[in-house]
This record gives structure tokens, C-alpha cells and sequence, in this order.
């Protein structure tokens, strides 16, 4: 069966554009070893494949970046040898007698269908840690707390919770809701160990980090822009919130974190988000870079980068598909990506290739552009019932509190560039399924 | 060079009898490939080269036990195939016509002085948390700041944060004392990043996890006791009491926790803490047993151990070597280490073998048996020191705060069994460096 023809149709809307080549993880049922492809359009082209036909014109040398079941070699490469490979792997597909399309054996076998390929956890994860950076989703969180607003300690650096890396899970595994030890109510306090009955989506981004800081070192802001940082996914931190507020006090989440972290297969690279740079919306933030320590800094004007970010769900009985509730954007956030990367090095305790940091919930004061009614800035359900209390309705003219057994969560992200093209992440999705 | 002779000459105070054989990982100059070694004495049995002398018997199959980097492959071996390697490493030692003393060949290489070896991390660690379970440590810490005692969850399950598995480090590795982004006195709050000025150890021991719980499984504490624990190490959980406390509302310990966390080189197995198992010592713990719920219970009556631990501090100007100021013992804390285990897994996000949950700080109503005037039951310096408000007297007539650059911090375990035997974990120390 022969491949696809020169050019590649990629439909206009398309997450996987030329401009785009984000990196994940695959296999088929032909070909059950996991490998490194990236997807164009509605194809994977099969980059160990492409690699192993020596198309990447010696820029692996001896070594693979490709044939291995993560990506954490080829993110551990530095930043010029990554770029050059990206380059030379769109040469390679907007070149219609690349060998690609003029070596009829390989072109057969080198692409393959995204609906027939199963994705994997793109990077072998050493650690997950999550931030707290949307000032309306610490505001708001804090209130619901009986707190004046957000604390402090939130304008001075970027805050974060460590996660665990056992239970970040790829796009479309299911998660369980889990068991908790809550408080009853009365008096005495008293607990049992009873279904949570809380479960929330975190719509956030996640930060997989490139080249490591080796343990005992520190970096600033901008080289972890330059170097460190691999490339973004979508990340949903489910978070069974009357766990999470029974374990708060004093150590911070944990069991409530723990039945899963949902992210995105394809990690789409810095690279990928040239032209999409943008100044943090946050007036606070701007106004107060010169008074960071310089670790905190950026040299660059502009830091972050313009990322619309929703949330839907599906629940079975409703007709018509996912229903966006949450729409916002990466730049909303008062602290960015790099310095989220920069704070967390500034202990000492050493990033590896593959860490993965969290952005937290990406809520911002005004919905993002082109989001219509009953879509809402608010990053989680939390936020946007009032800590349980409220119902809200959706565009949908549906109401709802919390995510129910068979509901799924999709998040999707779309970078928008200066220019006005688009690339996107792909989907984000998990199902809950009935306590056992 | 001949090997030692057969009996082995083991010192009577040796933390490393035939009793214990703990499994590290080492390397020596000659050759420099990690791999397992067991400690005897002021000796390292080479157990890769006792397996691959085919001396275990079969008990490998055709896997290799001993000749990787780490202990993972080891501790994810059933119980009971672990429990017999054991077993017969201990009757090649005990059996003077065994091929560790009649094979002259092999035993001028087969043994190596641990003053010649150097050890390294024990396992590949997955994840590290780390509990809060001494009723004691928790009530003093909840009133220095300014709660009227330990919090109602910590009587209900164990409680716990999520640390980093990048800053684990063996025993031996400086700690470069960090800088943090520090609350500043004055009105309104203003933060600096600047050097620590309350590095703290805090005395606690490690479990490591053997045989895996997968995601979104759950298993109980009797389960985590027979087959999930591979064993202990002594553990200390380096803080930078200044920066716990600014990062600490709402998201837990974050960067304070990041600098280092020191463990021993030596995995004591369960196996050999038999014998030494004793209730805990908590009045409340033992109470409430039957009202917990069923996964946090306990089906035997002993389910802990009777493990003597301590922490010494050597500074540079004191004569006379490093300065007991720590004494307590594992059996003090309200939870065991079986139920940390089975509460961490009862959120589904499993855990994987290599996985290090620490105990939290071991402080005890008492100080241990034994110990002389100067020489405390509380496990950190920021109880001793009252938040660092009070020097406190050590038993050299010295008085302390906190941990001072150049100081050095050793903890040590001392498993005492019903039978009045001991063994012990070996050394966990680091020296605190200065910041740069």
C-alpha cells in the first residue's frame, strides 16, 4: 500500500502543520516497539525510521536520537542540535524528492495514520512538581479559604506543591476515583475512609525540561528559556478537592493529588512557538521585573507566549459532543514558564531530563478571546462553583458541580502567532471511572 | 593478596553481623562497574561475583540479581525469593568449605575492605515522600506556630508531602547551603534572596519499596508489611527552616525541602529486623486500631520495630569527634511504616520498586535508653532550639541553634531485637558547604 503523495494534504485547522513538528511516542499493531514519530496533519511520520535511513544528514553522529521508547535523549541534546533536527526534518517533508516521497519502499511504511497508533508517556518523568501562577485562581482559591486573597509569598516567587511522577498518565488513560480519608462533620472530628466526592480538573500546561541543572547548581530565568526548557503539553492536574482540604494543613496536597496527572502525548517545542512570544498580561508582574532578583528576570521583553487553553466535557447523556467550560490563555499567568523552571532550581535540588513542572490552573480575569456564553475564564470547577456550593450553567444549558463517574475532561491548547497561524497540542483526555 | 579466612573476625559491636546483610551498591578503584555488595563486618561481600560464581544456588534463574547499577531488579523479586537469597548468603559466610573460602582465587577478590569501596545510592528512586507521624514532633511544630496542637488528620492517617527523587543523595555528598526567596521584616511584606540562615537535619529513617503497586490499585497495611517493603535506611531531610516556612501557606514544603535529603548506603531488610518487632509505643495508636479502617490496620499485635536512632553533630572546632544531640527510637511514632506505605497507595497512584517514603522526624516523649545528659528526644533542631529562638546545651557543653557551614550531621540506627542482638544501618552523614 503505497504512502501519502507530495505534498501532505494537512487540513487548514489542523494542530500539526509544517510550522508545528511536535515530538511523542508511538507504536501500531504492525510494529509494537515504542519510537519517537511527530505528527503532520493527520499523520505520524516515523522519525526512528527516518533516522535509521541516515535522512537527518549526521546530525545524530553515532548516536540515536529516535529509536529509544522516550524522548529524554533527544531532549537532552542542546538547544542548536534540536532546532537543526526540527529544520531538517520539515526540509525533509516540504521537499517533494526527499526520500520520504521518492523512495517508494520507504515512503509505504514511514507514515502512519494517528487513529491506528497508540501514544505513550513521551519522556521517562524524574520528577513532577506543580506550580501556582494564576493570580485570579490563588485569589479566588484563597477567599474560598477565608483568606484576604492570595498570599504574600505569591508575588514574591512562583509557588508550587511536588507531585508525583507515578501518576502522570498519557491522553486517554482512565482514572479511578479514588478513595479518601475525609473529615464528617460534627463534633469531635471525626474521619472516614468514603469515595471522594469531589473530583476536579486543573486545566494547565505542562513544562518538560531539556538539558538538566546538575544537582547543587542554579540558573536564571533566561537560561532556562534558552536551554533547559524542551517543549510544552497540556497537563490536567485531577485533584479530588474534599481530600486535597482534609490533608491541606500543614503539608500541602497529596493523596488528593495522587489519582492521576492527564497530559498531552505530542511535546511541542519551543522552537515550535516562534512568533507566538507575547509580554505577560500581568501588570504586576511587568511593573515588577526590575525589582526581581536578577535569577527571576528576563531579558527578553517578551516571555511568554500567547496560548489559548480550554477544557470540555463530555458526559454520556449529553448529545453533541465535549462542551467547552473553561477558555484562557498561558499568558495570563503572572509568573512564566521560565521562571517557574528558575525558582524551582534556585534550591539546589537538581532537574533532570524529563522533569515535568505544571503551570497550575490557568484561570485569568476575562475569558479568552472568541469564547462565548457559558464558557468561563476559570480554570476548574473549584473556582467555578464556589467551592461546591453552586451550581453553574454551561453553553450547553446544562448545570454542573464537580466531574461525575463516565465524564470526560478534554483539554486542548492552540499557540496563536503573531502572524495569525495557529498550531495546536492535540488532545488531553481522561475519563473517571466508578470507585471500586 | 589472599581473601580473609574462614570465620570471618566480625567485631562484637559491628552494625554488620551475619544477622543483618544489608544490600549497597559500591564501586572500587580497581574496578569501577557498580554493582551489589553486602556488608560483614568491616568488610563488602561482592555478591556479583558470588552469583556469578553460580554459588546462589539457582535462586536467580537466568535473571541477573546483583550485577546492575542499583538494587532495583533485587527488590522487585517476591518476598520470598528475596528472603532465600538471604538465606543463603548467610550460609556461604557461615561455612568455612563454602567456595568464598575453599576457592583461593575467589576469595582474594570475592571480599573488599569498606574502607576501600565507595558506596552509592542504593536503588533507583521512582518517588520520595515523606510522613509526619511523631506525635510529638508534630504537637511541638503545630504550637511554635501558633495552632493549639497537632492538627485532628494526623490522628486519622498519615500525613505527608511530596519531595523530589533529584535530591536524594547517599551518605557522604556535601550540601551547598542554599539561597531562598526570604520574608523580610516590615510592613507591607517584602521578600529578599538570600543565603538560609536555618539549615536544620531532621532525623528520620527511609522505606523502600520492593514489589510495585500499580496505578489506580490499592493495598493494606498488613499486604505492605509482606510484601511491598524491601527495607530501611536512615534518613535525613535537610531543611531550610526559613524558606519551609515562607513557601509553607498554602502548598506545603517546596524548595525548603530541596537541597539535599541524605540517606545510608545499606538496605537493612525486613528479614533482618525480625526479631525486633514491637507494638508501637503510642497509647493512641494502639487504641484506636480497630477503628481504623480496614486498609490502615494491622494484623499482627508487633508492627514495628524496636530501632534505636540518633543523630551527632561534629563541628569543626570541637575536639573529640561528632556530639550525640538526637536519641529516639522508630517505635515512637503513631504510624508504622507499613501503614505510611498502604496510605500512600490508597490514592491509586501507585508506587513503583526503588520508591523512598521517609518517616518523618522521629521524636519521642523520652529521650531513647541510654542516653546520657545533652542528649534529646526531639529529631530536629528547630524543636530543640524552640524556632530558633533558644541555643540549647549539648553534652560537650556546647551550645547549638542550628547547623553551621562545615558542620557535619550523622545519623545512626541501632535495631535491637527481643533477643538483646543489634545490628545497625551504617553511617548517614553530610557536611553542610557554604553557599555560593
Amino acid at each position: 500500500m503505497p504512502g501519502p503523495r507530495f505534498p501532505l494534504a494537512i487540513p487548514s485547522d489542523s494542530d500539526f502543520p509544517l510550522s508545528n513538528i511536535p515530538f511523542g511516542i508511538f507504536t501500531t499493531d504492525e510494529n509494537t516497539t515504542p519510537r519517537t514519530g511527530t505528527a503532520v496533519g493527520t499523520l505520524i511520520l516515523d522519525l526512528a525510521l527516518v533516522e535509521k535511513h541516515g535522512l537527518l544528514g549526521g546530525l545524530a553522529g553515532s548516536t540515536s536520537f529516535f529509536s529509544h521508547a522516550t524522548l529524554n535523549a533527544f531532549a537532552a541534546q542542546p538547544a542548536a542540535v534540536r532546532t537543526a533536527v526540527r529544520a531538517r526534518i520539515i526540509e525533509l517533508l516540504q521537499d517533494g524528492s526527499s526520500a520520504l516521497f521518492a523512495d517508494a519502499a520507504l515512503n509505504a511504511v514511514a507514515f502512519v495514520q494517528q487513529s491506528r497508533a497508540v501514544m505513550h508517556l513521551p519522556m521517562t518523568i524524574g520528577d513532577f512538581s506543580d506550580f501556582m501562577c494564576a493570580e485570579v485562581h490563588v485569589t479566588n482559591c484563597s477567599k474560598m479559604d477565608n483568606a484576604p486573597g492570595a498570599p504574600p509569598n505569591f508575588f514574591a516567587m512562583p509557588t508550587a506543591y511536588n507531585g508525583r511522577a507515578s501518576s502522570v498518565i498519557v491522553s486517554g488513560t482512565p482514572v479511578r476515583r479514588p478513595r479518601g480519608m475525609l473529615r464528617m462533620t460534627g463534633s469531635p472530628p471525626s474521619f472516614a475512609f468514603v469515595p471522594t466526592a469531589r473530583i476536579d480538573y486543573e486545566l494547565e500546561m505542562g513544562i518538560f525540561i531539556s538539558q538538566p541543572v546538575p544537582f547543587g547548581t542554579t540558573i536564571s530565568s533566561a537560561d532556562a528559556a534558552r536551554e533547559h526548557i524542551f517543549g510544552l503539553v497540556m497537563l490536567n492536574d485531577w485533584t479530588a478537592r474534599d481530600v486535597q482540604f482534609t490533608e491541606k494543613t500543614p503539608l500541602g496536597p497529596f493523596n488528593g493529588k495522587g489519582s492521576g496527572t492527564t497530559i498531552s502525548p505530542w511535546v511541542v517545542t519551543l522552537d515550535a512557538l516562534a512568533g507566538a512570544e507575547v509580554a505577560g498580561t500581568d501588570a504586576h508582574a511587568l511593573a515588577n521585573m526590575a525589582t526581581r532578583p536578577p535569577y527571576l528576570r528576563h531579558d527578553a521583553p517578551a516571555h511568554t507566549w500567547n496560548i489559548r487553553v480550554t477544557a470540555a466535557l463530555q458526559r454520556d447523556a449529553w448529545p453533541g459532543g465535549p462542551v467547552d467550560v473553561s477558555a484562557s490563555n498561558l499568558s495570563a499567568l503572572y509568573w512564566t514558564p521560565a521562571q517557574m523552571v528558575a525558582y524551582h532550581a534556585s534550591s539546589g535540588c537538581g532537574l533532570r531530563t524529563g522533569d515535568l513542572l505544571g503551570t497550575g490552573t490557568i484561570s485569568s480575569p476575562e475569558p479568552a478571546e472568541g469564547a462565548g456564553p457559558g464558557v468561563y475564564s476559570l480554570g476548574c470547577l473549584h473556582e467555578l462553583s464556589k467551592a461546591g456550593t453552586q451550581a453553574f450553567k454551561l453553553a450547553n444549558g446544562e448545570e454542573i458541580i464537580f466531574v461525575e463517574d463516565g465524564d470526560e475532561v478534554l483539554l486542548r491548547g492552540q499557540v496563536v502567532r503573531a502572524d495569525g497561524s495557529t498550531i495546536g497540542f492535540g488532545e488531553c483526555r481522561g475519563r473517571i471511572e466508578p470507585v471500586i
